[in-house]
């Protein structure tokens, strides 16, 4: 198990998600705390949730991927300056994963957008204020923009399953989205969003309520229709994103990391016109090469625990880099994680060494990634 | 007790405190999640801990108050525009209890700010990411500055005994300071910041770790110093706190909050120059008038719990507003807490009902503030 303690809400400073008395109810037996609310990331036992997840259906209470939502007539032009993807190619329906890049090029969150409208857009934020960036950011820009935090709380509904259950609730129209694509809808009058995204590997979607009073009854809508495909509330699954090469702001990569460390070359759009935040830092960074990059690894010996702070990582007796998250993953029956490594020590098949708490030293070798090959379920290579 | 339950940490996401290994060793009981930080917010019980603070002396690690440090040629001009507080009126060497204030006048955080040279400032927050909001703001401004975290982490010594334990420490010059004043100084070579401000009403000190590295090193001297004065390791007192009339930012107000609802008037500095954040949007606030204020109220009838989500407020049959915080004092032996109101309900000695969760109906009526006078420890009228 991660590591555990006692977690004491004392006043009412940290926020509820609308789904948390159902999360209590079905027997959440510990959280954590992600944007300023809780978050139910455990109902049992984290291996047998990967399990259930991997060969039926589960449902997460997501709320905590707050939204920041921007509208107004200049919203285009404004969403467009805080990302390097280039969003005139971003449709209507249509989402992205992009990342938000502060002026020297690090990474402030790495959000799925959706684009509502012309000029209508999400952000479904990892654990950081974009709320607070974005105010100030549009300050001085002269823009024409709201950004606000709409009422809006997702759900993911992930597995090989998911895609049963969410034509029993939606009809078959749900089954037509394309990846990172959209649908907005009502079960029984309920204001949804129905995305096809998810943060498993797996088969999966996102419902994101858009009216927090009726969070108790989306909630037991999606676990009726969910049942005759043993649908389970459980939290996402740390094994199962690590398998897919998906990595967790806040651990993998921070405000002091950039898109060309971390491998996420690909959410920088080349042809881009400038004018957005970050372009000449990454320029920079690009043609200079990084000095550092965060790379697979595989590691030796018994199953491990899941790191609750961050390895340090050597070669022969210097300290060079760090662990960011390293797990055990139970159906390659290996020890697996990410590393931040300096280049000199990041090509594939290079042995390091870790220190582990509480374990000692463990050797580890650079591996590519994903583990396991996105959607599919089956290990690679 | 407060609303119990577990917290599991998946991952290397949230931060330790230097502190933390500190904190499990003295047998923290229960944490709670802040700045992206795992904060420890119990050892033992809550009213003993509350006991404890009043009678002697308390030690928190309170590492989660992160800084925002500004520095280069145009700190002063920059942090200035953060905040409705005229910063010429702080000298170096002295602190200011302060707001940061969005366009529209509402409380983004309520740090205390530090000036530690003419363009050298801190800001201590509270629970909401300040960094991203300095460095949007500071993209067009043309101003020369540096925005960043740095290496520091505050303790906080609270207690009647909190003046003979620094003394202990630092001798006597720490005891001439004034409230609000600092000095920067070193313990054993250990790096510190010693401020006379804190979160209690009661005689505090706070002192700022600056190299992480010697976190073990500065709890284990203030324990030694402590111990002929029954020093203890505990979490801040939400009892003391609400006794004081000191707000918690996201409980008792947050971003959709302005000083003119909340009492903090004096936060803003009438004559200070245009050119800061939320000015105009404060003089319509002021010239309108405010439709909500936060109160003082009395609860009637047997000790409460301390509230974990906020509680609807009612004036007769109609939901008027809500508690933000609500507690049992030991020492008033009276429940007592704050609730924003329509101001038509907010006069001194109005009454209204309210709706705790698994307890009912509860008559309170409207006091004022604080509980308890400040640095007295004596219960008012």
């Amino acid at each position: 198990m991660p590591f555990d303690m006692g977690l004491i809400q004392r006043g009412a400073r940290l926020r509820r998600s609308p789904f948390f008395a159902a999360t209590q109810r079905y027997g959440a037996r510990a959280y954590t705390v992600y944007n300023h609310m809780l978050f139910p990331v455990c109902f049992g036992d984290l291996e047998d949730e990967y399990w259930h997840l991997v060969n039926h259906v589960t449902l997460w209470d997501v709320a905590v991927e707050r939204q920041v939502e921007i509208t107004g007539p200049d919203a285009f032009a404004f969403t467009n300056m805080l990302t390097p993807r280039d969003l005139s190619r971003c449709a209507v329906g249509q989402g992205k994963y992009v990342v938000i890049t502060a002026d020297d090029g690090g990474i402030i969150n790495d959000p799925v957008l959706l684009r509502l409208g012309e000029n209508h857009f999400w952000l479904a934020l990892a654990d950081s204020d974009v709320l607070l960036w974005a105010r100030g950011v549009v300050l001085s820009s002269g823009l024409r923009v709201e950004i606000r935090e709409p009422d809006v709380s997702p759900l993911q509904v992930q597995g090989p399953k998911a895609k049963a259950v969410v034509r029993a609730l939606f009809g078959d129209a749900v089954l037509a989205l394309r990846y990172y694509y959209f649908l907005e809808t009502a079960l029984d009058g309920i204001p949804v969003v129905v995305t096809r995204t998810g943060w498993s590997g797996e088969v999966g979607y996102e419902i994101y309520l858009r009216d927090g009073s009726r969070g108790e009854e989306l909630w037991e809508r999606i676990m009726a229709a969910g049942r005759p495909h043993d649908i389970r509330p459980t939290g996402p699954s740390d094994i199962r994103r690590v398998e897919a090469g998906i990595f967790n702001w806040g651990a993998d990569f921070t405000l002091a990391n950039n898109v060309y460390e971390v491998g996420l070359d690909r959410l920088v759009d080349a042809g881009k016109p400038a004018g957005y935040i970050g372009r000449d830092a990454l320029a920079r960074i690009k043609a200079d090469g990084v000095r550092q990059k965060l790379v697979g690894i595989e590691i030796d010996g018994d199953r491990i625990e899941f790191n609750a702070t961050k390895w340090r990582v050597k070669a022969g007796n210097e300290a060079v880099g760090w662990v960011t998250s390293a797990i055990w993953s139970p159906r390659l029956k290996k020890n697996i994680g990410y590393a931040m490594l300096p280049v000199a020590h990041a090509s594939l098949g290079t042995s390091v060494g870790l220190e582990i708490p509480d374990v000692g030293e463990r050797g580890a070798t650079v591996v590519p990634l994903p583990f396991v090959d996105p959607g599919k379920g089956i290990p690679k290579g």
